[in-house]
């Protein structure tokens, strides 16, 4: 009983070309910087560093809700502190963990990182449940 | 005097297709949402808001560095709020406003819209201005 | 029909010696820096600033729900950004406005600004309205 | 070689009765929650929840540039998300840690729990060493 491991699902995952693995408790988003996500120093765009963040948060505050992770969520707001910068070539995997939990409402912390260990950026968000169409 | 619009410039802007405008005194970002931008609930991926609003929040504040905007910064921490979501079809503009200046730090505040004044996310960062090469 | 202008109503307020104007369509904060608000440098407590910003910003997503307002709101996430330091006998006011707006959920900016209009910092939070007791 | 701990040095601290704990390795800071701390709901006010939080990653910036944690810093940005609230008697303490380092940029993460582990809030900022005067 545990959720899959998305890949080229959404369009954003198509177009950017990252994982998100729902099989675990929490969730991760994984992908390798390549010319499609720089910014204008040649480097990973922290935007792009947000969606990673974002995906495998959403994903935790889903998998809270539903051991398949399918629970749609929705970010109310989330907050990234850019520690470090991402290079061409850098493997990247965003991990995430619930940090309290209302009926309806999530809070959520998240860390992207390199495989070995560096840290690019740090996240904080709030994620509220939405009902399932 | 002034900066130019960016088209196909950087990875991610040929990658998502959003055009980068440092024309004016302060930067703004504009992209129509299609199937490249969309998260799992078919909508727009609220990482992806983030990259046009970093992207004019960031040109907003390499714009009150260099009249054509090219003074290279970093952006330390950025804040989102997902007030409203965005649609297949929607006309995206992110435009941004300074709302602090030290000598090297800048505070700026951004808004992304559609073009019929729809608020889909509001931000507000804080922008490091680092040496050129 | 508008709501009261509050003094020493709470105990940060008789502490902090804070006015919260909810008079107008939109909430303030008003107070006046001295030895009680004081950090390590002998300035302005950012915490303290928060207090100032939390307060009209809560007061305000209230107005948006209740023209007295008294209907309760709960903060879940507040980023302040710290532009400029507050000093000894600054007097300082705190404005909020409404950014978006959900059944429940308030989105909210809000400025700290010196009488004579210099920015001490500005806010962006999110708020939940809960049920009356 | 380790820093004070602080009570009744500051302003704040004077007035909101927390103590500052510098002697370890990052710092702490502790408070009781009684009725000097109060918001309208008659439960811990947000933004004192974010003066200790601030004051406890402020001092742990200050003491990963010098052991006695005396170096100044200001903050730049600071999130605090809002997962619990604080009652009258609750005995409050906030830590932090440091998530990256620059030259003079500090990320630091906190959180702020009760002593029997209940957590009240997290938070994430980004501070700046500044020259000693």
């Amino acid at each position: 009983m545990a959720g899959p491991v998305l890949r080229d699902e959404t369009g954003a995952q198509r177009t950017l070309g990252y994982i998100l693995d729902l099989s675990g408790e929490t969730a991760r988003a994984t992908m390798t910087v390549d010319d499609r996500h720089t910014n204008r120093t040649g480097r990973l765009h922290g935007g792009i560093a947000t969606v990673l963040l974002d995906s495998a948060m959403g994903g935790t505050a889903s998998l809270s809700l539903d051991p398949e992770g399918m629970h749609p969520v929705v970010t109310l707001s989330l907050t990234t502190n850019y520690v470090g910068g991402g290079a061409l070539g850098d493997e990247l995997i965003a991990t995430a963990r619930i940090t309290g939990s209302g009926r309806k409402v999530k809070y959520v912390d998240g860390v992207l990182e390199t495989t070995d260990g560096r840290v690019i950026a740090t996240a904080t968000g709030v994620f509220k449940s939405i009902a399932r169409d």
